[in-house]
């Protein structure tokens, strides 16, 4: 434990911000600002960083010194790390890579130049040059690309003795270490030796009496929300990941879970307000633009196909104007209710409640709802209409629209993620845009539909 | 470590719940089924009772031997505990709550009757009783609701020695033990012995010696969110919690904080799409109902006030109808604009990376993106919109009017989450639904006001 510990209160990061930009504003000499930011705890000072302007950002990462760069790398967000790259010359990127292991430098291997990352690799040793490789080559969302090379190994043959004296020889036990893993000569796994269970154990006994099965192993491939789940589920600090052949290739520890957890519902947050990636609040405003254009572009065509519905129906609406104020109710609420569904199916989906027999249920059970909400909301619309309108026969058509539309909603936010299932696409993605460009065209063609049907 | 160990492969559990069904549909023998659900660990249980359509639940839930209900019922999801504890009557509850320990009763207790919390308390012997209370008096969301009390705590002056002699003494360690706490005479707290130090350390040297400070000391007051961050980035497996006098009064472990980012993160995501909370799967239509009213109600008024300003325009719209087909455009590219500048806002508020000094930074540069925004897609518009319809006239009034939508939409994105961070309310809850109402009825009201004075 040589690195500064977090001696912060939960709420005094800001208060740090605060003090250090006071400082470069006064321009301070870099000594004072250095050693400030050697007291920070590198996950603080990558907070420090990322709350930062770009000016100071960059005036400030200057001063933090070369052996603790590679780790307030990792801990930076994408956006921020690529700022802070984009500020290194090679040198110091292969300087500040070597400071770290492999799953780590695989980690920031995405967001380094091709000729940093190749002369990182000939400067490893052996080993490590092949974990790094190892840990590249799996895709991001695997177990693979989570996992570390930390695990402590023993064998089943000797004494809790022998393997107490071999603890003592490690300079410290590596973070997360709550159990030690049970391998044979070929290293497969056996099983595992709970640290907890080391030190209530007679010393005497040998590892083979004390071990217990491994309560999960993970493959390299496997998802990394599936590994999550098993995390959440049994309440794992670690687990042995093994090939298919059972021999332990490395670990997966609980915080690399917990970042893979905030990760994702940051994505997952991000998607649905139409970003592409997570953004820098500090981003240039073409940084910004890039990472927002893709979903506004999407959104732009599905608006568009809306509106070509409506032109079809502009006869009806030179008729009667009314129709124009009152059609984005109905493709609104189908929209909302839509995304209520798919939402719901959608989750369910993802954490495997939805077998294959279920979805005739599934159905009916969202047009009841449907129906229940079409009765209640068409009505009290159709005789707001009917009353702001006096046209009885409008407050019908507004009525049987909003009916039909959220009928059109429920079917759709059912049979979308149906789809996808047995597509076996991922059912998540784009759901929403997908759902309310049927439920935004669907209404306006139901409403003007039938007015121009019913009332001209 | 006697109950059932996780021996499911990752995907195994689909198939768990298949063979269940078709067992139960057979009408297998009730001792094999039971056999069936005892051999699984009490999460997967859970998983598989979530992923049955509400008969088929009720009737596998009637074979959990009564010692395990509580235990299942503390992993199941909010809606599904719902309908499981429905099924059960007084006695029963009061069983399974019995055999929980204080803080998961208190993790069950909102959704228990009064007067099975009321014969839990009263059952429960004194030391265990005045946790329970401790326990529910702290509010959702804080540290308090979260932490449990199964901290293992020795004094500074005795050796290594006697510590392990009293850990073997203790039946199995509390799971997450990977430190002890050490405390005084007065039960405050000292400093920590992580467990892994006391695997190699000599064993004559005293606690005193060898002890670290606690890297993070949490209050039960403490916002959870807060705890979760400080997890996340000093990957930490479990942490004290200490009044204000300094006594130890409890710890948070990781699951714990795995299970909170969780729900956050589902609760995020469903209130997104105006979900009020988890629903069941297989909720019946009634319930799903109640689930989902609140937002579509609210979003029929934000809709009822766009429809007004549309209805203000009637008469240029009869004169020209191509204004209706044109509207939903610009309303809706400036929704989905504005939504992707607050969720950025909002997201980095939450992390707190937002200082007082830089709104006006912000805010120029999201005026920036949004005058990019409006020159490409304002423009790409204006000439599609003068193509179609041969009139240059409303292809200016399209390109100006997206043009200044997506400027309001920007304003309103910073403005929203800054007044909401100046009144100190979460700047996160329904800014959705808040910028999509003020980009409506805007958009509408620009582009019909510009199209009125510009054109007719």
């Amino acid at each position: 434990m040589d690195e500064p510990q977090p001696r912060l209160e939960l709420r005094d990061l800001a208060q740090a911000v605060r003090e250090l930009r006071a400082r470069l504003a006064a321009h301070r000499p870099p000594e004072e600002l250095r050693a400030e930011l050697e007291r920070l705890h590198p996950a603080d000072a990558a907070f420090v960083l990322e709350s930062l302007p770009p000016g100071e950002r960059l005036a400030l990462w200057k001063l933090v010194s070369p052996e603790r760069e590679g780790e307030i790398l990792l801990e930076v967000s994408d956006a921020v790390r690529e700022s802070l790259i984009a500020a290194m010359d090679s040198k110091s990127l292969v300087a500040a890579a070597e400071t770290l292991e492999a799953d780590e430098i695989a980690d920031l291997a995405p967001d380094l130049p091709e000729e940093v990352i190749e002369d990182v690799i000939r400067a490893l040793p052996q080993e490590e040059r092949e974990r790094l490789r190892a840990a590249m080559s799996y895709a991001e969302g695997t177990v693979g690309a989570l996992m570390d090379f930390d695990q402590v190994t023993v064998r089943e043959d000797v004494s809790l003795e022998a393997v107490t004296r071999y603890l003592r020889r490690l300079d410290e036990l590596p973070g997360h270490t709550d159990q030690l893993f049970v391998v044979d000569r070929e290293g497969k796994l056996r099983g595992t030796l709970p640290l907890a269970q080391l030190i209530v154990s007679d010393l005497a006994a040998e590892v083979r009496a004390v071990m217990v099965p491994a309560a999960v192993k993970l493959h390299p491939e496997d998802r990394a929300e599936d590994a999550a789940r098993a995390f959440e589920r049994y309440d794992l600090v670690s687990a042995p990941v093994v090939d298919h052949f059972g021999h332990l290739v490395g670990r997966l520890t609980v915080d690399a879970v917990v970042d893979h957890i905030r990760e994702r519902s940051a994505e997952a947050q991000l998607a649905e307000a139409g970003l592409s990636g997570e953004e820098d609040v500090f981003a240039t405003v073409w940084a910004s633009f890039r990472n927002r254009w893709v979903w506004l572009a999407v959104n732009l065509v599905t608006a568009f196909i809306a509106s070509r519905v409506i032109s079809v129906f502009e006869g009806s609406i030179a008729q009667l104007a009314a129709l124009a104020a009152l059609m984005p109710i109905v493709a609104g609420i189908g929209g909302n209710s839509g995304n209520q569904t798919i939402t719901m199916i959608v989750r369910a989906l993802a954490l495997g409640q939805v077998q294959s027999g279920v979805w005739p249920k599934l159905l009916r059970k969202e047009l009841g709802v449907a129906t229940l909400n079409g009765v209640l909301w068409g009505g009290t619309l159709g005789l707001a209409t009917w009353a702001i309108y006096r046209n009885p026969a409008l407050g019908g058509v507004m009525a049987l629209a909003m009916l039909l539309t959220l009928l059109l909603a429920a079917a759709m936010g059912v049979a979308i993620p149906y789809v996808r299932a047995r597509l076996k696409r991922d059912p998540a993605v784009g759901s929403s845009v997908l759902i309310t460009a049927c439920t935004d065209s669907g209404g306006f063609f139901i409403f003007l539909g039938l007015a121009s049907l019913l009332l001209l």
